[in-house]
């Protein structure tokens, strides 16, 4: 492992190679046999377990409820709304068989060409067709209203290029999806998700973002608006963390959803949906981790501290676990998770790299010498910094530690980002600006025409229109025309 | 919904139809628009997730992890392992394309013939061989062994006759694959596995189960031996609970797994598969449910306690809730989910009926009168009986309640179970007893073939060759030879 983790490689030597190794080496996940799939390894796992958790009670204190619809969508469900099927008809798996039989040649299993589907079915890339399907039939009346329902699931785009977490073909998720009596209800609902996951990205992964809508190139396919949360990495590339959709009255249009409002009339149901997907694994990995390997935020770390004894013989170890057990005691009362690893096939030196490459955000050293002098050495990891601290107390020390160093991951991720995000008025300074990365602040006239020129002499594309921030009005950097506001460009994931 | 509740057909009308009808009444489930798949409610899917939280605990409890494996998996790996393959083989769904496009004469989506699968991809009916595929590369040593993997997922499995939460094509479940360096150690996993299953059926779902171990026939395809978890519905039908799998070493062979052990010789990993699915839903609902509606255990049940408010006025209302609030605090403080619904566009004689339609264990009914004598009245769902209780301490006195109706509700599952399970000493009474039901202890000759014909003559099978019980040996009751001892035959779900 202390070799394997000096074959890291460096950041500034190639940001996209370092991410790809990082991610197998601190055992998170690994590709699998099935092209664009990967295996989540129980480390990635549990911190995906912790994201789900908090989200999920999050998302309760808003009333919403967990639900399940089914993974495969009738082929044609997909049709009833024009921009949604334009918008993932082309990458998506398709069932077409629902048996397989003995090769007559006997050389393994083929399609049973007598068990075709009369009707093809889809693995699901997202459930509004299904769901609003189903909300069908449970929508009547205004007093049915408001379904607020999520649910935790795979989905599956069958996407070209794929990256672990980023960008896989098979993807974890939570989808949420709500039904409303009024347009404004259902915009208010898609806003207060957006907060939600802005919230969270923020207290729990460290990970601070801009809150923006989309421009309409930028929207999911069958929205009147998208919301976004944008972050950025740390070679200045934004990464889409999470989006809600208002959706108007277009999927209860396409599948015929009204209810009879408080006036005795019939209507069209108002709609959002919402996700964040196991993307925000590579968001969390890929803003604070560094060369020598994952950096956790502790409010997210499945381990938050790890005591590491450092003995000769088994009279020594015994010592020290005699005072590190209270210890192990009093930090659980206080919430914080710690593994105490007295392994005796590993030497202490392994495990300090093994568990700075998996980015344990606090560890404690504790030897013979410690115990007489009733001190312990510490190493945080987020700066790699050590220092001694006294035995007495200690618990309740690393707690405050923690969350000092949760602020001060927070605190670097934004101090980055606010240093890579500058206005640009001319185009000649976007061509050379955004050669830098970063987010740049830059005037445009509106059009999808001039966004898509942009990005296709740049690379650089609209990540939002921004809640707060600048709203004097100026002119286009492209085209010259009249602009209501900035907006942010940056090259992205 | 009081309308909607008469309507419930009885259990001695007709069990199945009740049960179907149930499931639907009580907003566990529905139909969807796709064969054999449904969607689980909020209300249904609350219970799951309560399950799953138990579940989930218990398995990590005994040092088992999660993680995520893929939902395709390569026709080819089916064919590795000859049972596996005879077994999944002709109910699974096969992707063969990853695209649509619009059909030339605009009549929608159509599949597009350029976008066909080099190989064709099943949706996964179990994971054993992608998850054997991927241990391949975890595995070197006896060092790296045992791993404990666990998996939540979805899977599905083409079936013809489908019945909600007890047979779906699509289901939910999580699935744990552990790989060991001994068979005894493999083994001993898939038993501690079986005894995780029964403590969480009894102890939660107040579900009295018989543990054992399957007969060839009915074994998992690709284990040598499968061990389950039978419980008996209150039609007297056996339904199989759980099942964990001692694998031997078919998986690891069929996908190259070997480990250097302790002598430093190459071998083959042993293996174990374990799982229970939504099928513990229908368990849950079967067992204890009556003709009012659902009755559901104390420890698995979403809501607890309601409490509903009989006003005229706001006045009493405002009195009442008084009252309520700190019972509601104090109730919370216990640890039980209590509602309190003081809705004021229902009657209580339609919510009374309503929470007993969705089988809340406790209702507390509070009127002005009980205000003034310091009671309050309470229904038992279980028993359906009411009583007045005083109304200080009362958060106390129903949480001592909760446990006397979870034991009350297993005592009066295990009575039944008990009084249907008999010995039969011949082929005639065992054709006249298996006729009325329940489980019938009877001497077999340990053949397939006897075996298999016992179901065709009776549509009997055997449910398992139970751990405890009567080893003393006789003769089969089909063919008079000699028999071991004696194993449960039931008719079964």
């Amino acid at each position: 492992m202390a070799k394997e983790l000096k074959n890291l490689t460096k950041r500034s030597e190639d940001y996209s190679k370092w991410y790809n190794e990082l991610v197998v080496k601190a055992d998170l996940a690994e590709q699998s046999a099935v092209r664009g799939c990967m295996v989540i390894k129980p480390y990635g796992y549990a911190i995906w377990e912790k994201m789900q958790r908090y989200l999920d009670d999050m998302f309760k204190a808003t009333d919403v409820r967990n639900a399940y619809f089914p993974l495969l969508i009738p082929k044609s469900f997909l049709s009833r709304e024009a921009e949604h099927v334009e918008g993932f008809a082309k990458e998506c798996a398709v069932v077409t068989h629902h048996r397989l039989m003995n090769a007559p040649d006997g050389s393994g299993v083929v399609v049973d060409p007598e068990a075709r589907l009369e009707e093809e079915l889809i693995i699901r890339p997202t459930s509004e067709t299904i769901i609003w399907n189903t909300y069908r039939n449970w929508i009547n009346s205004y007093r049915d209203l408001p379904i607020l329902c999520n649910q935790w699931c795979n989905v599956l785009r069958w996407e070209m290029r794929t990256r672990m977490f980023l960008r896989t073909a098979e993807f974890l998720w939570q989808e949420g999806h709500t039904a409303h009596a009024t347009s404004e209800e259902a915009e208010a609902r898609a806003i207060q998700m957006l907060d939600v996951y802005a919230d969270f990205a923020e207290k729990y992964l460290a990970v601070p973002v801009v809150k923006g809508v989309k421009s309409a190139n930028e929207r999911f396919a069958g929205a009147i608006n998208t919301y976004t949360i944008e972050a950025m990495m740390q070679d200045g590339k934004a990464l889409q963390s999470g989006t809600s959709h208002f959706l108007g009255q277009n999927f209860a249009k396409a599948f015929d959803v009204t209810f009879v409002n408080k006036e005795n009339k019939p209507e069209y149901v108002w709609a959002t949906s919402w996700g964040v997907s196991t993307r925000l694994m590579g968001a969390l990995i890929m803003t604070h981790s560094d060369d020598n390997g994952l950096v956790l935020p502790p409010h997210i770390a499945p381990i938050q501290v790890v005591i590491i004894p450092i003995y000769k013989n088994a009279d020594q170890l015994a010592a020290i676990s005699a005072h590190v057990d209270p210890i192990i005691n009093r930090l659980r009362e206080l919430g914080i998770s710690v593994k105490y690893d007295d392994a005796e096939n590993r030497r202490p030196g392994f495990k300090f790299a093994d568990y700075e490459l998996k980015g344990i955000p606090v560890r404690l050293a504790i030897g013979a010498r410690d115990i007489e002098e009733g001190t312990v050495e510490i190493m945080r990891r987020d700066t790699l910094e050590k220092h001694s601290a006294p035995l007495e107390g200690i618990a309740e020390y690393v707690a405050t530690l923690l969350e000092e160093i949760q602020q001060g991951i927070y605190n670097k991720a934004l101090r980055l980002r606010e240093s890579m995000t500058r206005p640009v008025d001319t185009w000649e300074e976007f061509k050379t600006e955004i050669e830098k990365g970063g987010f740049l602040l830059a005037h445009w006239d509106g059009t999808t025409e001039t966004e898509e020129k942009i990005k296709e002499e740049t690379k650089a594309t609209i990540r939002c229109i921004p809640f707060d921030g600048d709203t004097t009005p100026g002119t286009c950097i492209y085209t010259g025309k009249p602009s209501a506001r900035r907006v942010i460009f940056a090259r992205n994931y």
